[in-house]
């Protein structure tokens, strides 16, 4: 009746090259257009940019898990001593520290340089800088668009980071494609880049980790003058023979100001009114199983940051969970409703099932340590560890994340009248009421409870009179 | 000067077939890059799916104005003692309530199980489960994305619902697809879709009433061993060998906990600031004449719903009006500045003019009972009743949808000074004046009242002195 | 490892027409998704529509940088008596006055007609209207997408008005092109457009200035019974055959209702909590150098207009700022976390240098007078006067707009330990410290500056013991 919009169906094509241009432009309509997404596959990173002090993964940014949820994930490795040099990206950021300790700098516009050291205290040097932050393993660090940071590993072992890159974010009004500008350095190009760096239209991959620091785009008179420095000076910030890469060696370690680190101070910075501004924001908090929010000593424990507990998360407009299941455990079948859930296995295994609007699987696998699964928002999940058990960091992309459970004691189920269930699925009352009443674990389910916890009577569910 | 981005006129092609392809990738651009609407066509449904307990039609999704304005419409026929089955969908969701009666159930995480029958009440059976609501024609039912719904006919007629499916919803990351997810059932396919579904690259129609329930796509032992059930519980889950469709009929009734209804409950729920959770929010407001914003004995009377009425609306970003219009009587012509306007007609029949930003008719026609109708935001819209009068329900795409007048007492014309109109329109100050004040209603304008009420220098406006 | 979407390198193609698709069809890809900006071009106005009272410039709409950042801007010339007819847009609008003074009418729904004569004050003509704005050069006046609004210039001299029109903006729903929509006259179309009008597709250029008033499109009957008014009246406001164009002369000059213009009224009208309404909100803020939020003598001045100031621009989610620099004054380097820059220079001309994520200058060359950039967020960029010094507006596309400068006295690089910059560039702590300290003005860089206020330990920085 109406106009029919473009639609890959329409075309009575019969050349093969044809077609195969058919093929090609469906696709790229489906890129944009549709996130159909039929078949999810656990991903591991795929390139890697070396470095002086250390290396970043990259997980395939192509990938179309990864791209209909608007993120990048990388991982990187610093070595002890090891400076990932100062730089500023187009995407929120979350960081997961997943192994070892540090320092993170980041400078904020306006806010006061509150790290100082003044002349009486004697020494040979003195300095004056921004707040800098300690973090340590199952810290979750956040990073607003656009803000430069610096990260430093002042630890005895390897610093590990998982970094969730959200391009889709409110504050990037740039393309999707994820950005750094480095302040200082020469950093390489990812490989795969390279080549396309070649092509006509200037088109590149979806992300980059850019070659060059912003400086080498200025001219060097201009440095000068603005720096009010000379020229030699000028050209040092430009980096350009510099061979060290985006994570640089401190060999003498990096010398800063800061507090004697306390564990006072590493439970968290305290908040008034007054203080509340974006300089005195907490950007970084611990995620570990100790704090968690779901705990089962049968099954494992869950620990959530949102905007309510993390504050900063409003402007990130991002969250994260923490989840360890032991041996066999489950957790609870559900959906989000308002977020993706870009799923890194941190130790040991579990199988995923991951169910579309069709009823389909669109993924049934084992995801192991080191491997990433995006679970696209109101699919359905379900995850069931493995031998080893299995822990997991999981990025979010909402501030605020629901979660609708599909059995146990807060689920979906047991907020349908039994009728409803009866009818629905036609079984007796009697199968209703275990369905709803069987399980009563919230989130975690500890294994194997079939037989030891069976439709009873009695715990949280109303019994027959 | 500046490099030209690409576009379909400047390649300069000559073969046939090449053109052909030209045609296919200039419509894909348009399709996602613009909403340039020429031509507006009253749509009816054109798909259907029948069920055991009802049917649903669909009007075309692939209608450019439904395409533009990023929404769906959907009406569902359900039987007495018909039920909808659970489910959720990546939508925002308003219904209409057209005809008849029914219950809505809504299962939010988090909420408690509020409706209770406590064992000392006596009877064979107890249960538990979430709050349930009444709702009847004419009332409006606010559904937010992702959350698991399900509604049951419990009068004895047909109840029949409008449904507007928002997607492109600030609540939806996925792409702009409406994706039904199902709790239960077998619900078959639309049958458009089943062809499209061979498509090597997975594409399909832009929306989809799916098939198949989740638990389909999980494997039956974990299901057991999430619900703490056996095998054969788990496997009814799954619903294989279901015939019944998505709307289901429960022959002996349903039997669900609730409080007699009486006329207050109907009237709404009491509010206050201990209540205020999203558990306690109201999802159902009436928007019948008897409670008219604007009314005009005259001419018809016109019911808005936006965010400051019915709160829960600030979280769908969606708003509804229910217009009602006399033989030939006249909606002020006026454009939305903030929303785009879906329009179903429910009785009789108007003549609608849309015009767009150059001054040209993309709709001057008759739409009828049971079509629909998109008004792009800022085209500028008159309607006026046919012989039986009109009445319609008007999904808007924003919480507060502003209105400008063109005639009328609240009009733009009124809010220029005669001498800008004179000047404008090459008209002397006297016509400027009658153009300005000769039109003293303000929405709802009574026909044939040129010869009644003229300029004459009483009523609204500043007279000569 | 995982399905690959579709990229323009990975299809083996031999033969030259298809490349040549190829190329379409990633150019159509990029043109979408991304905005890869390789350079950047000083652009000028590159059409115009002439008309009775004045004329219209168009910056070139496709032109990449005005197209990534989603937005388009013309600059009206409205001679003396000139009126700019009545008209809407689906873009949030900013006017910067350039030179001149007028009068601002704003049609905004539900605000009543506060400015009015009564019968007793005499005359032969009495009126009532909506508040009228006075505004003069160096003023920003805001209007939110699809409110009606019309200029006249009440001066002696020619009044020329930049105009941002934001259509990416959050309040628009259609795509991104811009649409105006006049409520009078009968404009003409833009000259490039009229071809592409041909195109079957109805593909029209990515802006349009558009032919038409809406009152064309509409039934003359319709129009004549809305407005209560009979048929030759309801004609003339269909302007048929009105050759005036969009800006029109009133001959004997615009008779309006007003109060005697004061200078304390143009300082900014008071406001307190009543009248804190959409009708009585201020939409006119003045951003002349007399206001400037950074003054250096040496260097020159720079206003800011955010919504803390000028509360209106949180509905347009714009900002503003002019400014001023003397020869050879150099703006600090600095990048912007949350916005892009469309720069617009007044007078003189500056050398900007602006560069990428990859360190590469994507623009480095003169802006004079009448050219207008755009500096992508994120870009870093610096600017210094040439020999006559300059004047820009800059429009920024959000209401608080972040800016992170590279040197001087708030900039990223105080914020860093001496140890850091130290170890980042390879270079001595005392050219650390020279760099980090040798700059000690804010923003505004007074030029020369190298050999009169080097590295001396006064100062802003703390000396060595």
């Amino acid at each position: 009746m109406a106009t029919k919009p473009p639609s890959c169906n329409f075309i009575p094509l019969s050349l093969t090259f044809l077609l195969f241009f058919h093929g090609t432009i469906c696709l790229a309509l489906q890129m944009q257009n549709e996130c159909e997404i039929r078949r999810i596959n656990a991903i591991e990173p795929n390139e890697r940019i070396q470095a002086q002090g250390g290396y970043t993964e990259f997980f395939d940014s192509d990938n179309q898990q990864l791209r209909c949820a608007g993120v990048e994930v990388v991982r990187h490795h610093i070595q002890p001593k090891g400076l990932f040099l100062p730089s500023y990206t187009n995407a929120a950021i979350l960081v997961y520290v997943e192994q070892g300790c540090g320092i993170q700098g980041l400078m904020l516009p306006g806010c006061p340089e509150t790290f100082e050291v003044s002349q009486q205290q004697g020494g040979g040097f003195q300095d004056r800088h921004q707040k800098l932050y300690n973090f340590r393993q199952g810290d979750i660090i956040a990073i607003p668009a656009g803000a430069a940071h610096w990260m430093y590993n002042d630890g005895q072992q390897e610093l590990i980071v998982v970094v969730l890159l959200d391009t889709t974010n409110a504050a990037n009004q740039l393309d999707q494609n994820y950005r750094r500008f480095y302040l200082a350095g020469n950093p390489q190009q990812r490989q795969q880049q390279q080549q396309q760096q070649q092509s006509p239209w200037g088109r590149k991959g979806q992300s980059q980790e850019d070659s060059g620091n912003i400086f080498q785009g200025f001219d060097v008179n201009t440095i000068a003058e603005a720096f009010n420095v000379d020229r030699e000076t000028a050209e040092m910030l430009r980096c350009q023979f510099d061979q060290r890469g985006h994570i640089i060696m401190v060999e003498r370690g990096l010398q800063v100001i800061r507090p004697p680190m306390s564990f006072q101070e590493q439970q968290g910075e305290p908040r008034n009114g007054l203080e509340e501004t974006i300089c005195s924001m907490k950007i970084r908090e611990n995620i570990d199983a100790s704090r968690a929010d779901f705990y089962n000593p049968q099954a494992g424990s869950c620990t959530h940051l949102n905007s309510l507990k993390f504050p900063i998360l409003k402007f990130l407009q991002l969250g994260a969970q923490r989840g360890v299941l032991h041996r066999d455990a489950i957790m609870a079948p559900c959906w989000m409703t308002n977020a993706h859930d870009i799923i890194f296995v941190t130790n040991g295994n579990m199988r995923m099932q991951i169910v579309n609007n069709e009823g389909q699987a669109v993924f049934d696998d084992q995801i192991r340590e080191g491997q990433l699964v995006v679970v696209p928002q109101n699919f359905a999940v379900v995850k069931q560890a493995g031998e080893q058990g299995c822990k997991w960091i999981s990025f979010r992309t909402n501030d605020n994340a629901m979660i609708n459970t599909l059995a146990g004691k807060t689920s979906a189920m047991r907020a349908l009248p039994v009728d409803v269930i009866s009818s629905a699925y036609r079984m007796s009352r009697e199968d209703a009421q275990k369905l709803k009443y069987n399980r009563d674990e919230a989130v975690l389910f500890s294994p194997g409870s079939m037989s030891s916890r069976r439709f009873s009577g009695g715990g949280g569910w109303p019994s027959e009179p």
